[in-house]
Order: structure tokens, then sequence, then C-alpha cells
């Protein structure tokens, strides 16, 4: 019902989830394409880590932070755990109490439908309609570890890996693939005991080997009280500073363009296969592979050549 | 150096390991060809659940019952947290004091390359490769939660969901998409306190739904003192019995079959495309959509179109 604060095509409130609604069933090309445009303005911030970390919490008090200092922000709460129930429930509960009623915040979450490609598509384009709406910020939220955030990821300009003390003896296995995406490193719960074991741990894993170019900080809050969260906002703030100045943030787009472009054409292929298909012909090579009779390379050229 | 047990096409321990690593670097289709007609004798189990909960302990336990009855097993420890670092860690010092040494296991350790999608194909050749290769059993164990486990465990007969008692305050978040797909709930270090606690947690949503025909049962395990091993094994087995005897077997390897069979025509079709492009048509569509000139949907038809 409210207009949105900055929007440049004028979207309501309701006009906004209506269109996320149907980003994700798909519905909204046309749509997506009058928007694009308008696209590019917002800064994007990736939030991850392990369950349990405290990561809505976060999530929650830099956007109460970046309200107070009058900048609009968009949450989108991806959850890849959750491919069938369709509900993402991502501390939705938390975030209504503080944050609901505040014209300057939109919150969505969003549930994986179908695949892992589909889920990073849907969120690309989601983060486009937030974008193109106007909001400063868009906080991408996603719970796990694993390659749907490392795909998450991609798609923001700075990513915030969240850690806690003492999350089990797994946890240094995780850290190895989520260091490389980290931008800034948090730890969370840091009132708790183990704090400096986990900046330590975390730190001789940074000298292990970073990317050149930024070095991640590593960071302390306290998020349930606020503490450390302006010192967050800075180093976002220094981090897209750096990737102005270096040019990074263009060659960033640019490769998560190409890859984007490279998953509608997988998609647009085998649609376009699959519609010449002959009636049949599908069912007929899956019952030779089933039986062994031809291996999965020669169903794949004899699909090819069928059409 | 030792023959593999019951090894069909005759590979030693070495001629299959090197085989697994081109699988790796996607340099062995024409001896996965070769090897397809021998697959599909193995019984594939997955073993998911979120660090910490003793996955590679029950793992361990589980391989030693097995050998215990005679049969051989190769394990497939995948690592889809770790894209960059190419190091798969999981869990592999505690095999090797117990495991090493047995000609009827076969230990693998396997680090995404590359997308998502990479690390599935790599998967379920790998798969291919330790069935046709004669094991009895074939255990792929994954960490985290995520999509990356749902792709896995599709690839699994009986998928083992490991929980663990007081994980923090996301695990529902998570068990609710990781209970799907399993057949079978093992509650390890269940002489923890909370056990009963999570147990009661897994019936009551267990109770909210799950798919018809099998009851996943919810058992409970001290892996390091391989206590609940033999029960687990048994519930394997009855599931082996439900699979084949209700047809859910096929119908199963057929849905698993279908969705390789598309992730490999999208490939194929992407590459034949790129291929295809005139020198630089690539990099001046990018250029437009850095640009905002034109959007995705319209740069996918161009690129059709131009080829």
């Amino acid at each position: 019902m409210h207009p949105l604060p900055t929007a440049t095509p004028a979207l309501t409130r309701r006009e906004l989830a209506r269109l996320l609604t149907r980003i994700e069933n798909r519905q909204a090309t046309s749509e997506l394409s009058a928007l694009y445009p308008f696209t590019g303005q917002a800064h994007v911030i990736g939030v991850t880590g392990a369950p349990g970390s405290g990561k809505s919490s976060l999530v929650n008090a830099l956007t109460l932070y970046y309200r107070q200092q009058q900048r609009t922000v968009a949450i989108l709460a991806v959850d890849p755990s959750s491919p069938f129930t369709g509900g993402a429930i991502l501390g939705d509960r938390i975030r209504m109490r503080d944050l609901s009623g505040d014209p300057g915040v939109f919150i969505r979450s969003m549930a994986t439908r179908g695949t892992l490609g589909g889920l990073a598509a849907t969120t690309a384009d989601a983060i486009r309609a937030l974008d193109a709406a106007g909001f400063d910020l868009v906080i991408v939220e996603t719970v796990g570890a694993g390659q749907s955030e490392v795909d998450i990821a991609r798609m923001a300009h700075t990513t915030l890996v969240v850690e806690a003390p003492g999350m089990g003896d797994d946890v240094q296995a995780i850290k190895a693939g989520i260091l490389e995406i980290a931008d800034i490193l948090v730890v969370n719960k840091a009132d708790r005991p183990g704090a400096d074991n986990t900046v330590r741990a975390l730190q001789a894993m940074l000298e292990l080997g970073h990317p050149a170019g930024w070095l991640p900080p590593i960071l302390q809050t306290v998020a349930t009280e606020s503490r450390g969260i302006a010192v967050i906002a800075d180093h976002i703030e220094a981090h897209r500073f750096y990737l102005r100045q270096s040019g990074a943030l263009i060659s960033r787009e640019r490769a998560q363009l190409e890859a984007e472009l490279f998953t509608r054409l997988r998609e647009t292929l085998l649609n376009q296969l699959l519609t010449r298909l002959e009636a049949g012909a599908l069912s007929a090579i899956l019952d030779q592979l089933t039986m062994r009779h031809i291996d999965p390379d020669t169903a794949v050229q004899r699909l090819i050549d069928n059409t």
C-alpha cells in the first residue's frame, strides 16, 4: 500500500510482493526485461554461515543500523535446504518483531522450487526486482554450507561469512570451502567462551591463503545486543569502495552475468530439444538405458541426432 | 596391487583409483561407456546429516560390520562445501585407523570440481565405477545440508539421515527439508543428554507427513562404540527388499537416469552452441548486458539466433 521509498519504476509493496511470487513461479519474464535497465544501483550483501551462528540476528541488527542511517533495506532469506516443503522459515519470527511496519524495510523468504539451478536463477531475478524497486541495500541470507551458498555469494557484492564459537568438530571442513567466498568474516556470539579460539582459527586459515587484493577482516559481534554492528557496516562500505576502485565490481558482475547466461542457454536449448522430440522417443531411450543396452553418452547422442 | 574382490571387469585397486581420478577430471567417457553394462549390482547407501552428527564414525562402524559379514564395501566421501580448495578431508583420519589394509574396503574422497551439476555428474559416474568394480555396497557420504545432499541422495537406494542430540536452534529448519529424503533416520551419539528429545522431535516431524509407502524408522546408535549398527544394517536390508518388492527400485533408477540425461544434454547443447558462435559474439553480448542495453532474455535469444 505504501509506495516504496525510491522506486524508479513505481511499485507499491503489494505489487512488489506479487512480482516476487511470479518470479518464484517463473512467470515474470517480460516484467524482468522491463525492470532490467533500472538494476545495478543497490549494494547486494550476502550473509551465510552454519546453522546456529546467529545469521538472522545479525541481519536484523544490521538492518536496524542502516535504517538509523536513513538507508532502505530489502532482505531476501533463501533456504536451499528446504526443496520439498516449500516453506522458508529462516529466522522470520525474530525479524517481524523489530522490523515490521517500517516502510523502508522489505522482507521476503524464498524456498527452493525444483533444482538448485532454479533457485540460483530465481534468487538472481529477485535481487534484480528489489534493486530496481529502489532499495539502497539488498541483503541475501542463506542457511547451511554448500554449493548453494557459493552460487548465491557470487551474486552478492560483499559476502559476510558468520561463525560462532564452539560449533562442533566438523566445522573446520566447512570453513575451508566457505572461507574463500568471504569478504568479511564475522565471529558472532563473541561473548561466549571460545570466541578467541574461533578468531585465531580463522586467522590461521586466512594466512594459509586467500584471494589476492582484499584481505577479509575478522570482526566480532553480539548481534542480539547490536554490539559490533557499526564496525561491520563500515567494513561493508570499505569493501564497496575497494570494489569500485579496483575494477572488481565490473569484472564480478560480468562473470556473474556470463554464468547466468549459460544457465539460461542450457535450459532454453534443452527445452527446444525436448519440444522437437517425437512422442515416445525419450521413453524408449530411457528403457534402453535402464536395461543397460546403451550407456548415457550414447543416449545423449541419439537424442541429439533424432531431432 | 590386490585384485578387487568380485570385479567383473577385472580392475586392480590402483587401476580403480586412476579411473576415479579420470572421472573427477571428466576424462573417462569411453571407459564409463564400457563399464556401464556391469553396473546396477551394488546397493548404494547415502549417508548425510549436519556437521558434528558423527556421520564418518557411523560409516566406519557400518563398514566394519559389513566386513564381518564378508561383504565388500566402497566408501565415497563427497564434500560439496569445498569447491575451491579441492581437498576433501571428511573424516579420513578416523577411517584410516580401522579400515586401511583391508582389500575388501575401498575409500575415496571427492571434492567439488566446478559447479554442483559437475559434482553430481562426477558422483554418479564414480558410483558406477565402484559398482562395476564389484563392491557389494557403495556408501556415499556427504557433509552439510542443502541441495547437494538432495541431489546425491537421489543416486542412493537407501538414504540415512544422521542427527545428534542438541545441535543448535537452526536444526529444525534443516530437518524440514532433509527429512523427506530419509529412508532411515539415525540419532547418533544416543548416549548424550537430549537424545530422547531428538527422537521425539523427529517422530513429530514424521507424523506431519512423509512420502507414502515406506515409513522411515528412527534408530539410535553410538557409532564410536559400534552400538546399534547391526540394527541399522537390518533396516537397510529391509528397505532394499521393500524397494525390489514395490517396484520403487526401477522407478527411482529411471527418474535418476532421466535427470542425469537432462544434465548431460544441457551441457552438450551449450557446448555445441558455444563452439558454433563467431569469435567475439559472446563478448559483445556480455558488453551490452553489462551496460543494460539488453536484458538476459534478449541476450539468450540473440545467441541462439546467431548460430
